[in-house]
């Protein structure tokens, strides 16, 4: 037989042992089920790493070769995986903020009817921090020029010092809501700890959790008890995986409403503060249903790129971005490098717009 | 004149400026040291960045080269810094766990006398998580054996799912206490959150944040308040800057017996779980005077370099190790690939005895 | 006299102070530009580490404070610093790939009047490398229709394993020129070595240095030779100060044409290949006059969010992008997941002019 | 029946079904080595990416569930993938740098009979670069006091910037062979491109290649074909595989006798100018059979912190380590921060002894 004929052959061996295998593998997944509902109704963890090493020790000691016991022992590993997959998206349903279908997606809807995820990018804009009634309220005049609706104010600012200005607190909110008020804007704020929700309630209307917080599970649970929407920011050095994740902790707690934000991960790269990983936007929209927003300020760490990086932000498919303004950004009581004066803030607009 | 004649007269005439300016430069140094004394007693912060753009103004106006405004302006941010630095360091005591000389440093003594950052290179050991009184018992007298002190004993595991195990809570506490008890051992445990603090008092001698909570500053203040030592992890992209600023936050709340603890930072590299920063340990050591420990378990993520990585921490100067330890590491509820077992365990321990 | 009124006194004293040191400032820079003459004449370099040591010893040996040793060091390092680049920008022309205005910029012509950094936005495109005749003509094919003029044809590819397929070679030089010859269009490949140029500059347009040799000087002086243009891809972990140093050894070899490619850094996210750093693109525009263009197929490593990076490459303000078109990309010989298939790259298209 | 004996039940059948499965996957192998085969006699490559196209399409066809397709295809390439490790393990050897039993290692012996990956922990010293016959007379005096019997001897040294410091060429390296022939000791030093092997060849003893070259391709095959050892440095961003891959590279290329180099990698840590991985070393000892030593002036980029890093070099197992030594190091035209003075010179002998 020619060699040709002999891998033919061969290779017709091999697609019927693939079928047979495909066979067992659905057969074992269907017992695997009936199995996973028991455990249901027993209250039991699907997950069972003492029985895995037991069927893992029994193939090690039938395997004759040619696969090493390694190689077993890693294949069968992927199939218990895939089966523990199977028997938990049965039993419950998968991770809530994971996208189903392509066009799923959550609008979240504030108030007076402004759609955050939906056709319009929005601008959330305003000062770092509130230092004073002054400086929000020459901000948010600018702004509602523009028609941006929503406004940072943060009474609470994480600093990596303790000496550093650690914000007004209390009567920074109220000056916020105040402004807020007066053009008829909405305002987030960073929460830093769960003790402050009931009082913040009273001032925030979208709260948001900073990067240093992205992973404190005590307080994402807490937010999934509140009415009001959440940005949760992904950490410095966090994967996709685990902010998505960290948004599952509040909406699996009770609060649907979470826009998640993109501000730039650390990096060697020493000319801008962080790295802004702008395919994240796309991954987090493809794996999600939730509104995407991008930090443009945290990221860069610097206002020259600004108007270039909301222009990306924007064209790479982003819900939104949030951007510093503070009318004397060299005089800020922090970042001072990266906050747009007002007529930046203008040519933002204009650039977003044109 | 020679062109080496001409340089050397040169030369003189640059010597003389540098001791006019030297000169100047502590003048000046001199009078912003009186307006910080005035500044104290007015209350005001003495950075004072409106003050500093005028004065770059006035000089840039007066500015005629050869230098640009640009260096001007960046030689005077230098003076400007330097003398902020000089009155601060005037006005208020420096970062207090920041070192003040070669020798000084902080010995956590337990109230049997065990010390921590003096002679004995401490290991901390225990299972990831409390999962039974039998797991705590097996692993407590196998430590026992090898006169090991702390038991690691986690009531609360920070985990990036809601869906994985989060520990078993208070009654994970009482096991590790019992245990402890039992072998006249000391527990360590981590606290997640501010509002666990009074109810983990009662069970736990030693605190530990974990890398997620390392710039929780809610957290780290009211661990100022607390009576027992506490462990600071550095978060996963932590520098070591903000890993001092938040021991500080502990320290000047009032606390001053805090351990700082290197686990690894997120690299590129794929085949350890974190990159083991083992610089960190002589550079958080000179730069403080707090004792410095090691997590092995964590920055690998894998059992088969414990060994090695134990001896580089002891060799390095760290004043001790954290590993962890199951009965049984492939049934373990997390962290399966990393815990060693007790077999592992001794041989551990003969290494860093031998 | 009141606090307020003793605070204005001290600041008037600052305020002579300041320009009196100014003043001198610019003294010892004229003086240190006369030095620079004589040393420029005599042909000795002008950082002269022997002589600041000894400056620094007699500052310190004349300082008596307020201002510690250390700091009166640290200023006047940024004074002995200042004062070289002085000299160094007064001896020969700065950098030569940095931007002197803000409108300056290099357009480079293709023979046929195609221009790179111009208006238009340039899409490089075709096969990661060239596998067969039929492959590249289909490929070809498709982006004449759509009036792209350059085409990529790795003949040589650069692989982490010596065992991989490491491209046809010659042969596959000689079928990308027959196809780029047949629909008009211009050839870029990958340059190994520099002993390769002489036979390459027979069939190649364009050259391109891959991320690996970012900072082979002997090959990127070599390509200072050639009249053809050069892409310079930034290494995995370049700095963008050390991307633009290495366009300057290409330049300064004299070869003017070089365009900066951004393609991805190495970060600790797993879900793409690399992380791509897309504020690279407005901070290289910003800070040389070269064009920069974007790989949007190394940078992702994946297909499936090609259009919105294409899209924000375009919108940040890239010159242009790169992309891997395969016929059949599962089948393809290298980088089968992050190859576009032919109606991809027409939804690509699309999507660019839409 | 109750819960438990029907989950016992079931689990009788799933453990039947592994075994069935195990008998098919080892069957498969079986006849995809005798493909394997065949298609070495033929000349094919093994990895036919059409061939497992047509094979999954087929499984998706037949799949009726309840694995959901894209299940399957995961399992089914996984399977391709242990078949194809498999037919390559058995057609060739395996990799040749790896190590395949726990004590095979190669130890590299100098002509004198000094051995490299022995029981000796060999210290490479000497200047960053050649600046003088003086200057490296004075290093290598003080080295032979300690019996250190390796000298760094650069001439050519890799830059960022064009206009920095490029080495002495031949000069320097003739002083480099005219010093280690007086005190009878070995020069090592880096070739920047593969054109200069043939003259460094007349005074290098030991070649290394610097991080940037480590994939560069044409000169590590280049290494294979000369008879000296090679010191391979880890890239800034390249994982322990790709480093282990350029090994390769030289050693099949026909020169066995090549030295790991861990030398930090780029992390956003700014205190020290890379992030040593301490990890490494033990993962390249167990992953390979070759010496591996580690550069502690690179890594750290600063001399204080040197004494410990050293001594945690040789507890975790390195076989040597790299250190810069300068007669007088703040005017070192290179590294000047980084290089030790001769006293510090003895005291890392003294630590290292000690």
């Amino acid at each position: 037989m020619s060699p040709d004929n002999r891998l033919q052959e061969l290779r017709a061996q091999i697609d019927q042992i693939n079928m047979q295998i495909l066979d067992l593998l659905n057969q074992r997944a269907s017992i695997a089920s009936d199995i996973g509902k028991i455990q249901s109704e027993l209250g039991t963890t699907f997950y069972d790493p003492e029985r895995e090493a037991v069927m893992l020790e029994a193939l090690q000691q039938a395997n004759n070769g040619p696969f090493s016991n390694e190689t077993i022992q890693a294949l069968f590993r992927e199939i218990f995986r895939a089966t523990l997959a199977l028997e938990e998206s049965e039993a419950r349903a998968k991770i809530r903020v994971q996208r189903k279908t392509p066009t799923e997606r959550t609008i979240i809807t504030l108030p007076d009817g402004t759609e955050i995820g939906n056709s319009v990018f929005q601008v959330i804009s305003g000062p770092c921090a509130v230092e004073s009634m002054e400086q929000m309220d020459t901000v948010a005049a600018e702004m509602a020029k523009r028609g941006v609706r929503i406004l940072r104010g943060m009474g609470y600012k994480p600093r990596s010092s303790p000496y550093d200005f650690q914000g007004l607190g209390v009567p920074g909110l109220q000056i916020a809501r105040q402004v807020a008020n007066k053009y008829d804007m909405f305002i987030t704020s960073e929460v830093l700890d769960m003790s402050l929700l009931p009082m913040m309630s009273e001032y925030v209307d979208i709260f948001w959790v900073g990067a240093r917080n992205m992973q404190n599970s005590f307080l994402l649970r807490a937010l999934g008890k509140v009415r009001q929407p959440v940005i949760l920011k992904r950490s410095f050095s966090a994967t996709l995986k685990e902010l998505i994740y960290a948004a599952e902790y509040i909406v699996s707690s009770g609060n649907p409403n979470v826009i998640l934000m993109e501000r730039g991960v650390r990096t060697f790269e020493q000319w801008t503060r962080n790295t802004l990983d702008i395919s994240a936007v796309p991954l987090l929209k493809m794996e999600t249903h939730l509104p995407v927003i991008v930090d443009i300020s945290h990221s860069a760490g610097r206002r020259d790129i600004a108007v270039p990086l909301a222009k990306a932000a924007k064209a790479v498919g982003a819900d939104g971005l949030m951007v510093e303004v503070h009318p004397n950004p060299p005089v800020a009581m922090s970042d001072a490098k990266q906050q747009l004066d007002i007529a930046e803030f203008h040519q933002l607009m204009d650039a977003l717009n044109g």
